[in-house]
């Protein structure tokens, strides 16, 4: 009999966040795996989960190199899909916790639909999104109605991207931002008279939470990656 | 002392995907209120916290028409957060219950809204969505990379709009599905090459859950409002 692969959505910070079915999964399971990559917080993702762990639960370690290269990315994931594997084959369960959701920006996809295709068991259990839980925090509608959503990763987005989103998205969330855009964008929503009906959220419901409304390129710039920004295009201001 | 006003996400179905929050909340809070009307599930979400509620747990329905008149709506939701501050002005905290995120296409905004503005302390405790358990259910990725993503309620939804939204949108999410374009829209993904990328989940994680890889609007017409459509436009399929 073989083992299953968990893909376990851990919520965005606060171990409250987790869903029973996670908990239940994860007291169960004699293997916990947790990819170790500095910018996907692992010991984030660890650190969430330990307050339901049994001080003996034994942990898996998948060493991620840090690389947007994608034949290294690839080779590293098999690589990790093998250890996985190596346990699946004599019959116990991993669990693999990841931020957030496992469908919404997670590299585990990847590493769930390798490990499907080679005959194993997988189930994903999914999570509350960082962005539901920012939404939550700051008293903010995602979207109601007929509203729309965009949910766009802001890394290289352009400016003039994001404009074209901005005629159609009655919401916007922006993703992980980085440095190289910032400006454009803080440009284009005071063009927009946008700035105002911005609020950006750093580790929602981790100690170190930061809230800031409106959009601050300089504030953006001290906080790490992550950070959800919700722009309310149309109707009501966060 | 006055009570709290929680806004419960109670997730998609399985009583499971509820947080660890929520269950702590409802176990603890004397008065459960729950959206009395069809459309939305009320009873629904009731069945959902069920396992979790001791048998003397208070419920306080709150009656709403079924309308899409804003001025009735306005008056009904004024009527039932009358209903929620007289126990909070007591010192007795209420629980609302409702489908998914609170912050994704839920009415309870309003409430929220209106019970925080008269001065009541009131937080939301976000949930997981419906399109983020058909992804897991299905195995699909709603995002990843760079991929950004679109949620778009299809009531009224016209095929011209959801054209422009493929232009752009590398993943779709169709949520609440009404009959007048669904026509429409089939031709739209037939002439995309897209009914093959697109998945349907009516009802995911309940009892009677069904599954359709692909679009097809005769299906859909059999199924209730509890619907949620992925359209991969780019990248893989589901």
């Amino acid at each position: 009999m073989r083992g299953t692969l968990y893909g376990i959505g851990v919520g965005p910070g606060d171990p409250e966040l987790l869903t029973v079915k996670a908990v239940n999964i994860l007291q169960r399971v004699p293997w916990i795996a947790a990819p170790q990559a500095a910018a996907t917080g692992s010991g984030l993702a660890l650190s969430i989960v330990r307050p339901y762990l049994a001080a003996d639960r034994r942990i898996l370690e998948l060493p991620l190199p840090m690389t947007a290269d994608p034949v290294r990315l690839a080779a590293s994931w098999q690589h990790a899909a093998g250890l996985i594997m190596d346990h699946l084959a004599r019959g116990e369960d991993v669990a693999l916790i990841t931020l957030g959701d496992p469908t919404l920006y997670s590299t585990y996809l990847y590493l769930h639909q390798f490990i499907a295709q080679q005959g194993y068991a997988a189930q994903i259990i999914p999570g509350v999104p960082a962005m539901c839980a920012v939404a939550a925090r700051t008293g903010v509608g995602l979207a109601v109605n007929q509203e729309t959503l965009a949910v766009v990763p802001a890394t290289g987005i352009l400016a003039s991207q994001l404009a074209a989103i901005l005629e159609w998205a009655d919401n916007v969330v922006l993703l992980k931002p980085s440095m190289a855009n910032l400006g454009a964008i803080e440009q284009l929503l005071m063009e927009r008279n946008l700035v105002r009906r911005t609020v950006m959220v750093n580790r929602c419901g981790q100690p170190e939470e930061r809230i800031h409304q409106g959009f601050d390129s300089k504030i953006l710039a001290g906080w790490d990656y992550f950070t959800t920004i919700l722009i309310k295009n149309s109707g009501g201001t966060p």
